[in-house]
């Protein structure tokens, strides 16, 4: 096989990933539990060609030669060192994350470079060793390769870190995009100024292990309660660790608040409204299907709202979605 | 003298003070620095009635024998054991500071309080004796004592928790109120609550002694900037350490981040302005005299906003402001 396409999903995590324990192998400081969802897919197909002298990038139906084209460029090096194989690749991504939704396309774009990748190189790996290839392109994406639910166990080196599925509630997220403009700092850097200026990081990743450990239990549980006390508290604690950085980062705008304060009175109506929220101010509202639409109503005055479900995890295409349309400029599927 | 009556006013941390290491004593967990306020006085006269079976007080024009008597009655009984004098005493007091400014009146309160019970009873405290004093009606009135800007050593025992005065720049604080409402949790209850259910609270404790290390230099310096930059960040870390509590406590609201933001947008602007919020939604902003009605006016559409500067300490006042006017329904001067 010469190419190869697949597709995956963003994931939102439940108790959050912040810190990395090492940088060069994209080792967490901490584990993490998310849900892969159902929406916002990325579709990435490869294609090798023996007659290139570099990779190249489309994404979005723009040719790339910029930063997301050079961390495509060396996910593809680790993936031909494990291949041993030094061809070239043409990559066609297409996100269908509106951008305004705020959704990092990152997770689920190197889940599905790795899968589509890894195929086309003729590496045959294992849902474990594919979300520890995606783990290198990014932290998140370790998770999105994993349906539905996934806990990533930090580890301590390449072969330890990993996700994989844990079994949980059918529940749903109402996704709150409060601001669709860019992030002031990347998450990146915010991470790398948390560990480096917060008094509070060390106690941050004890207890997030902590955290981890109540809501893997909470899952098995089926309590649906715990597991989104433990969300909203672990998203706050996360805001929190990042606000007491220097200089202090904050995410969390003015109506990120409001809808803090919206999931507070709707569980004081007896409503199942969880607030979560990731490196930005958009926030997620953890219910369960059934109320997921009065949770929708009783926010949609503070940003556009969109109910997700657990989705499927990286997965591969049997046919190539961009056939005869890998050229800057052809039309998307 | 069998009469006194003092004023003092409230003080606004810019090293915050939350958390005690000895309840009973109150110890604070970490050292603090405050501005005495030149506003929203608390004036306060103590009579010593030989007949009376038991103290009184009037509060804002009406008798109060709820808990506001309760904490006053208990204080009284600490100064009547250092005088040797079981007289029990009539105290009136009147606040000036509008409920609506958010600003909590037990600073000011206790730290008036201290001086005309002190004085009515005979004792002849020093500023240090009677910041002790007042540390033990209420911690921050500790501060309240000293005129202009405080520092209030931790200690670790009642001679050496008390507050002295700190040469710093002439500042400005504007005070925004964006919510009159009262608070959902208590300072006290939350105080405890983070102290015991905080992963952050050990490092809060220890990081606080750090930056009030570095406020006194930056005071010392008179670096504006600098007193800012520790002002805000501080804060951010207090409302932090809250937040990382189980439950989560949060006390910032919408406009409460907005004005936040606001001080971003000024300094970017070239203008000083630096944020500070106590344990509720009101936000003060730290700036120089020159600039302060700037920020004023930067800031209104966020709340009603009142600018102060450093004030004075606790005061004897030459005669009582309340003569003939001790009864509840009393008019006030």
């Amino acid at each position: 096989m010469t190419h190869a396409a697949a597709r995956a999903h963003p994931n939102i995590a439940l108790v959050k990933y912040w810190g990395k324990r090492d940088e060069a192998a994209m080792l967490p400081a901490a584990g993490s539990m998310s849900m892969t969802l159902d929406a916002f897919a990325t579709t990435t197909s490869v294609h090798l060609d023996a007659s290139a002298e570099s990779d190249s990038f489309v994404l979005n139906g723009a040719e790339d030669t910029g930063g997301a084209f050079a961390r495509t460029s060396r996910f593809l090096d680790l993936v031909r060192t494990l291949a041993g194989d030094d061809r070239r690749a043409r990559v066609v991504s297409h996100n269908e994350a509106p951008t305004a939704a705020g959704l990092a396309s990152s997770a689920s774009g190197f889940a599905a470079l790795a899968l589509a990748a890894s195929a086309a190189y003729g590496l045959d790996l294992d849902e474990r060793a594919l979300s520890r290839l995606a783990r290198r392109g990014s932290g998140s994406a370790t998770r999105s390769v994993i349906p539905g639910y996934a806990v990533w166990h930090a580890g301590d080196d390449d072969a330890s870190s990993y996700a994989e599925r844990i079994e949980a509630p059918d529940l749903r997220l109402v996704i709150v995009t409060v601001d669709a403009g860019p992030k002031a700092v990347s998450s990146r850097e915010a991470m790398r100024l948390t560990a480096e200026t917060s008094p509070f990081y060390p106690a941050w990743v004890s207890s997030t292990e902590e955290s981890l450990a109540e809501m893997t239990a909470a899952c098995r549980a089926g309590d649906v309660t715990r597991i989104g006390e433990i969300t909203e508290s672990h998203a706050l604690r996360m805001h929190a660790v990042i606000a007491s950085s220097l200089p202090p980062v904050r995410y969390l705008a003015p109506r990120s608040i409001a809808v803090f304060d919206a999931a507070l009175a709707l569980r004081e109506a007896g409503v199942t409204a969880w607030a979560t929220a990731d490196a930005g101010p958009n926030v997620c509202l953890l219910t369960t299907p059934a109320e997921a639409e009065t949770v929708a109503a009783a926010v949609s005055g503070h940003g556009a709202v969109r109910i997700v479900g657990p989705g499927p995890g990286a997965a591969l295409l049997p046919e190539d979605p961009f056939a005869g349309r890998t050229r800057a400029g052809d039309a998307l599927p």
